[in-house]
């Protein structure tokens, strides 16, 4: 990226994974403690059958690279939505993608597709995302 | 809540407030290093003037509330669409306000309206959400 202008059809993609360690310390820090997370013999009893990663975690992949990397510090979070389509595990492989749909030069934002994708290349997360950037969007 | 079943126009708060030292694990769990969450210097540069919280660490009380209380433990998370309006700071007070819009019996599904105001109950995140749940909804 650097110093050039996001465009319409721009991607980026980027290697996440998540481990239970991680997922209990979100727990913690959000006091979002459903057994669903934490709990195996819970978990096990459920249509997910194994504990999932909360959708606040393996979603944060979308944020983070907003803001470090595409387009980078600088970004102005506005809108975000999640479609929990699948669950996501810990101690597997995951791809977040993101495609640049549109461009408003005059409010330097941009609309971006983002998907968080398996290992067998199936949707787990997706949604539109609007973010703002001053100087490389616009 | 307890067993009763949701219904339309339910509704639900829940307050929360967010330290830096939360922000600080939040953004090691998550990779999310950008410095409009971290760095004082930074951020007083920004139109926000001080460093905000992330807006994954802020909107996770949606989920927390959801999988927690309303309608609990048992809620499948389906969708959650976050519309950042207003910057969330530490050491703050907040409350996040839920109301149940839709219920779509045969799925098990609501739909939820979601805020997250602050002390001047000026809403900084507003979104809706569908949740489904197998005894509580439908």
């Amino acid at each position: 990226m650097k110093k050039e202008k996001l465009e319409v059809g721009d991607t980026c993609t980027h290697n996440v994974s998540f481990t239970q360690d991680e997922v209990k310390k979100f727990a913690a820090l959000t006091k979002d403690t459903n057994p669903i997370h934490l709990d195996e013999a819970y978990a096990s009893g459920t249509v997910f059958k194994r504990p999932i990663v909360h959708g606040y975690l393996s979603g944060a992949v979308f944020s983070k690279v907003f803001g470090t990397l595409f387009p980078g510090i600088g970004t102005i979070y506005l809108y975000q939505e999640m479609k929990f389509r699948r669950p996501v595990y810990t101690g597997e492989k995951y791809i977040a993608t993101f495609e640049v749909t549109e461009i408003v030069e005059e409010k330097n934002r941009a609309n971006i597709y983002c998907q968080l994708l398996n290992s067998e290349n199936k949707v787990c997360i997706e949604g539109q995302a609007t973010v703002m950037h001053l100087e490389k969007i616009g």
